[in-house]
């Protein structure tokens, strides 16, 4: 099962507590948030433990445990690095709030910025990086400065020790193999919704 | 095949091209991308018509091909709803430019930003959205608003006969069947990087 899948299946079954549902089926979960039903089958029957023969699954208990793999039950510390308009929309991002991660620092160059706080964490100077990466225990750097100077930051982050990079720089970046790296490639979704624009049309 | 792949496909031809790469096997496609290589040779064979034994697939070819299947031919317009942090970092965003997507307005409710023009675009008053969409014949709506306001900005853009969106709020729509609707949960590709830091470090 990829991980992505995981993390969909732990927010619709956070979604479904919310609503008050205590116990749903593998077929009313795909039907209510469109999921492929097969596919949805066979990934829960993985949970086995947490079902019910013909009732479905607890919702609680399963959330729960898929919360744990994903490793969601500790919270994580990030940095945002780049105090720019995408840099500063993800720091006040709403899902990105809540237990599992906590930005406890922006890092900037400019020096108007530096100083401030956003969201109760302070922007920091870039040439303090390496430093403040490592007193304040960073995990987690999110990459939202333009593309010319993705490569150097993510370097930066790399030697500061930092375990996890998610890039939103539509650039091809360098990272060494013990560092998880991850993409986010904000077109790929634009193109998506072009292919059936394009069905449609014809 | 999922769109999504055939996106990234395209996206990774296109790298190769600019490198000066004429012809590519799918092992060599997948080592140098990291991709699935039982994955990419079978998504590959679809596309046998571009293939030469022995030396793999026409680059330029295979790319011209997948870019058409992706309605990436034609130029697609598009707005922004929401020029906050989020909307200006999408309208700026690298990786929107080019030729396949156009943002031709941004719709704004603040009188400050109305009026004024980011990249070649006029910020527009929403109370003219559906009037502006149909004048200026936009096919794609990208909704960068608030949570709280999201499902009325989605509600404005169906009626304004608006054919695909793409939703960044982290919140729950509802669009009629017809018009094609993904979203996009930015904390999902965080929580996909937990996962492995999470596994790192047991």
């Amino acid at each position: 099962m990829t991980i992505r899948r995981l993390s969909v299946y732990a927010r619709c079954l956070l979604h479904l507590e919310e609503d008050g549902v205590r116990t749903v089926s593998s077929q009313e979960l795909a039907d209510r948030f469109n999921l492929n039903s097969a596919q949805v089958r066979k990934d829960l029957a993985y949970f086995g433990e947490f079902g019910v023969r013909g009732v479905g699954y607890y919702v609680d208990d399963l959330r729960r445990h898929i919360t744990a793999i994903l490793g969601l039950d500790t919270q994580h510390r990030l940095a945002v690095v780049g105090a720019g308009n995408l840099g500063m929309a993800l720091a006040n991002y709403d899902g990105f709030a809540g237990r599992h991660f906590r930005m406890v620092a922006m890092f900037d160059d400019d020096p108007a910025k530096v100083g401030r706080e956003v969201d109760h964490a302070p922007i920091i100077a870039s040439r303090d990086m390496a430093r403040e990466i490592r007193a304040r225990s960073i995990q987690i750097a999110i990459v939202a400065v333009p593309t010319e100077s993705a490569q150097t930051v993510t370097d930066q982050l790399v030697a500061a020790g930092i375990k996890a990079i998610l890039n939103f720089a539509p650039a091809r970046l360098k990272v060494p193999r013990e560092v998880r790296f991850k993409n986010v490639d904000l077109s790929i979704e634009l193109e998506t919704l072009s292919f059936y624009l394009a069905k449609g049309s014809k």
